[in-house]
């Protein structure tokens, strides 16, 4: 299994590779191509990570775990329900989550699993969905949720995930993860808040890509948060948030006043 | 006032300009940087118009009219309402809007505003805004009508809206148009469907830059939807719809079944 993971230098230079123990090898050329070995490494102290890709959309999946849906009393959907959120709301681990200025209301975690699309995709079906995703990443798809229900007429699903920051990507995407038996653990300030099974998922990755292909052009680095389950809670300023994923690893926030 | 386009060649190659009459002054470098001119110009007959700009995001308004609100008995919002489109909704005028793979529904039209960012923008003020304003198209705002309310718990605004093909921009980037006065003009098959006066806007392009570069980045490229006004409705396969809007020109595309 590999992770792959993107970079910033000391010097502001940008760069991609693959994590091996506490170094990381870095590639030249596309990530999603036919990428290079440049023979260089350096130890992840000497880096920043930046978001493992950097998606022209990502596309956010509400009501797709099965106890959520039991819990607040939702059917399972027909299809896969989702918005857009645009390239700007993404961060990286270690960044802050930034409040949008004039807002002093409720910050919301979402911990997810991010599915990644490595090649140009439309119209696919579910059996071919697997050659299209890249890997898997984490994700906290943050919401300002006062903004969700401000407006009577527009729930403003949209407007309440896009700010800047809002859409934490990482640490990095693995090729593979084992969808049967892994979990997604969110941990806010050192306490568990979010301990659920992939397996719960009413759409699993395969069919979602096949689903949503039929929609829209799904792009290479492009990312589906794959919706949340049960225990999404608010938090204060200063927290410290991490949504973790077996085989994948930890993605760490913290909100910023 | 200059008319920025975006064009394909019959090699398949492409280029961008400036609308000059019938012929197209061909420019080199960044559209939204300091583009030179090549020296070189294309009669209109010799390529194909494309999208005007390739945005990152399109952020479509929605309820921005008095009379479309007065209409829905909606309250003017005290915030720009919108989603979020993904880039691979857009195409150009003289392409085809596609019925998505399985939807026998209604789909409609929302002849509309578009209002190009022209630098990268966040948090500026209403009197800042102009400056990163680049100039104003035509949009058709496409929408998959019975599948917004298709789920009762979640409105499918993204969906709905995100289908490729969905979001028609064009034909041109007008750098200046006259606010007070133009009009947008929409026809379905040759019958006039909407004509309302940019007047009427609740937010103003200046208002909306402000208030949108408070929540995300804006960036060169971007298009926000301005919203829609009274007289929406739906198109038969094959279809010819038009956008018009005085200063601009005017974005035809045809629903393909």
């Amino acid at each position: 299994m590999t992770h792959w993971i993107r970079f910033a230098l000391a010097d502001g230079s940008e760069g991609f590779g693959t994590l091996e123990g506490e170094r990381i090898a870095e590639y030249h050329g596309d990530m999603f191509g036919t990428p290079q070995a440049s023979g260089r490494t350096y130890a992840l102290a000497e880096l920043r990570l930046l978001s493992p890709c950097s998606p022209s959309k990502v596309i956010a999946l509400w009501n797709n775990y099965h106890q959520l849906a039991a819990r607040l009393e939702k059917a399972p959907p027909a299809h896969p329900l989702f918005m857009i959120l645009p390239s700007t709301s993404v961060t990286g681990t270690g960044e802050a989550i930034r409040r949008p200025p004039g807002y002093a209301g409720k910050i919301v975690f979402e911990g997810e699993l991010g599915v990644v699309i490595g090649r140009t995709c439309r119209n696919v079906s579910e059996l071919e969905a697997g050659a299209y995703i890249f890997g898997y990443t984490c994700i906290n798809d943050v919401t300002a949720i006062e903004i969700l229900t401000e407006d009577p007429n527009f729930p403003q699903w949209g407007r309440s995930k896009s700010f800047d920051t809002f859409t934490c990507v990482g640490p990095a995407i693995a090729s593979q993860i084992d969808l049967a038996t892994a979990s997604v653990l969110t941990t806010l300030d050192g306490v568990e808040r979010q301990n659920y099974p992939l397996s719960d998922m009413i759409f699993t990755p395969a069919q979602i890509v096949s689903r949503l292909s039929a929609d829209l052009t799904l792009c290479p680095g492009d990312v589906i948060a794959c919706g949340t389950s049960v225990g999404v809670g608010s938090m204060k300023n200063g927290a410290r948030i991490s949504i973790a994923i077996s085989g994948i690893g930890e993605l760490t926030n913290h909100l910023q006043a």
